[in-house]
């Protein structure tokens, strides 16, 4: 299969053509290329750009999107999402899985990491979609006497990663998670770590993403959640670590020298009033840092663009400085940092020899005229809905309000269908 | 003309029929009313609410929309947007108008509250289009011995009231504007104030928007910017104050005590890095405030359902608490409060005997599946672009992807000319 992408613009290089040969960009230039091609497809008035890496998600609550809101973050957990989980089943997450998917191919998304629970659920729903994606079971572990070898929660999670690791021709990555530092004890995070390190699996975690945790946390070890991670060899594995609203110096420093990926999630932590990363300063630091929506339950959509647009705000109003944070910085957290963040090297930008992850927003709609300079359309005008074309490994999923893999009407049927009857 | 709704979602009612005659709201109820409709109108997977009034604007900067971004203020001011304006026109400012009031119809907008130049053309497109407006030239004045009477600025912005106010049945008004406390000598202040609470005009002003003009203002005169408009007597009249980010609980007492609206643009006072208006703390004082994007160019879109998940996001965001602002109360800012800062009681909510200023959401697009509250989806899931349907005074001006009152294909066109040839 050879596609060409008609001359157009291409976000940061200026009108290109661009050639796609199976799953990868085998031509980026200047001069139409010869040869023959099986599709031809027409760039006027668009913006390519790469599929977008959404490295922080919990995709199966799409179920639970606006169920509760405006509530003291305690209550909302314990009195509505926790009991609203403990009645998750197999199809629910099947169904709720697809239905996330739809939404961030259609929004522009290639890939996105996931932490929850009944992953083959999940997995499943990526080979059929034709999405990207690194999930992985969340580990929870109380007993400091645990034997973390017969935990049923460790056993799946490595389940996971021996049946689903690199299927759908690597599509699916299996990450290992270990939920919290509040929510695990150190035995339980050596021994992930040390799976992890072993198999050159990634570990997603939540790190330090509301105060009182991060002080209960010094308060109880004397020290941070990133240092208790530190202690019990957590860093010598390959991390991604959501959140970090609340990190020290020394914790960015912890990250910087492993070179973990730090998620930056600004919908959640401003909507869930978990606070401000400190995005810029651990930029200027050089910590990895890439972008993620969290899940639907607390952002609540998932569009890429939507938290790029306000990880560029929130900064700004947090430091009272519009120079905060370039547009072309915001863009990079979201394709080619979310790529590395996945252990996908072969992704994240439009070069010859990438894997062809190729999105295109629509440069005609009301919102984006004019555009002096397509890096400030896409953070500050666009929004997901201007995407209009995402191609993933050279697979078309979605073009101009069609999905090529989904039958999208039968899963929001199935999903409404799941919704109805979920609190019966 | 008599239009009825079918039985549909109507936000905040529950499912009700809405019937319109003419340019009035004349039954809303469970039972479907008797008669014959010129137009019956399909509701399914809809959700009917308000038009929506955004309070402070500056429409024509579309032409700037992404023209200078990540830049410190004063440079961005200096080095591009007051060159930019110093070269507008009317044709710029006419067609950037109608581009403005295109993309505002498309996502839900009612009315607006626009303070610019050249503010015929906006009446002109105001006019055409069948949107409703609140527009004002804005005044400056730096000379303390000024002859108010013969400045150009206050007599074209009299000029402007004399021959506009109330123009096309009324959907168009025309306030004052005095630009900003560190823009105007007092004694302008107090002929504007004299003008406008002579003729009930409303008077627009910036308020504190920055900390260093607030400061500044304090430095200068020995008290804050609200006092010096209060010493200056603008309170005497109905008075529109965007951003008020700075203010003191004295200045939130002024408002409060006046009648005065607060309009809260967050996407501009985050984007600009003005900071966070306090706004919890005005709601439980019993300030009035309403919602506005603030123009194109700091925002940059006019889509207030953006800026209504912004407001609750920013205030939950710095405040570290989830429960702050209710979504209720973000709506209420976005519709009642901006048709009353607008002196325009007759609209602003779906009631018998109100004006049929009615949109539509559409309820089955991804992000908005599932709806537990119709409030939620509104605020946390939902888009402009969600928008379906716009009815401004009884009159249909937008629907299913539709304009029926404007040439969008043409205003585009235009617009990009316009673009193309500005800077030259």
């Amino acid at each position: 299969m050879k596609i060409l992408f008609e001359k157009g613009e291409v976000l940061g290089l200026g009108r290109k053509f661009v050639e796609v040969t199976g799953r990868t960009i085998t031509y980026v230039g200047d001069e139409r290329p010869d040869g023959c091609f099986d599709r031809v497809i027409d760039t006027k008035n668009k913006l390519i750009m790469p599929g977008l890496f959404n490295t922080h998600c919990h995709c199966a609550m799409t179920l639970f999107r606006g169920y509760g809101e405006d509530m003291p973050l305690g209550d909302w957990l314990n009195t509505r999402i926790f009991p609203a989980e403990d009645k998750l089943t197999d199809r629910a997450v099947y169904v709720a899985s697809l239905y996330a998917i739809a939404e961030m191919i259609r929004n522009g998304t290639a890939s996105f990491t996931d932490m929850y629970y009944f992953c083959e659920e999940t997995a499943k729903a990526v080979g059929e979609s034709g999405i990207k994606a690194n999930i992985s079971r969340s580990i929870v572990s109380f007993d400091e006497d645990i034997d973390v070898t017969s935990d049923y929660r460790f056993r799946e999670g490595r389940e996971l990663f021996e049946n689903f690791h690199n299927a759908f021709d690597g599509r699916l990555k299996v990450d290992m998670a270990l939920h919290a530092e509040y929510t695990n004890v150190g035995k339980m995070v050596r021994a992930v770590a040390d799976y992890a390190a072993s198999h050159n699996a990634s570990v997603q975690i939540h790190l330090s993403e509301t105060k009182s945790e991060h002080d209960a946390c010094v308060a109880k070890y004397g020290y941070t959640p990133t240092e208790f991670f530190r202690r019990n060899g957590l860093f010598e594995a390959n991390v991604t670590a959501a959140h970090c609203v609340w990190l020290t110096e020394e914790d960015m420093d912890i990250l910087k020298e492993s070179g973990a990926y730090a998620v930056h999630n600004p919908a959640s932590n401003l909507k869930l009033g978990s606070g401000f990363m400190p995005l810029a300063r651990m930029l200027e630091k050089g910590v990895n840092v890439s972008l993620g929506t969290d899940g639907p339950a607390s952002n609540n959509t998932l569009d890429m663009i939507k938290d790029m647009y306000l990880a560029s705000l929130a900064q700004k109003g947090h430091d009272l400085d519009p120079a905060k944070v370039k547009a072309q910085d915001i863009v990079k957290l979201a394709t080619v940092n979310g790529a590395l963040s996945q252990q996908r090297p072969e992704s994240g930008s439009i070069e010859v020899g990438k894997r062809a992850d190729i999105i295109m927003l629509d440069l005609d709609t009301l919102n984006n005229i004019p555009s002096y300079d397509p890096y400030y359309t896409v953070v500050y005008s666009a929004s997901g809905r201007d995407c209009v074309f995402n191609m993933v490994d050279g697979q078309i999923l979605y073009e101009n309000g069609e999905f090529k893999t989904l039958d999208v009407e039968k899963i929001k049927s199935e999903m409404k269908d799941v919704v109805a009857h979920y609190f019966d």
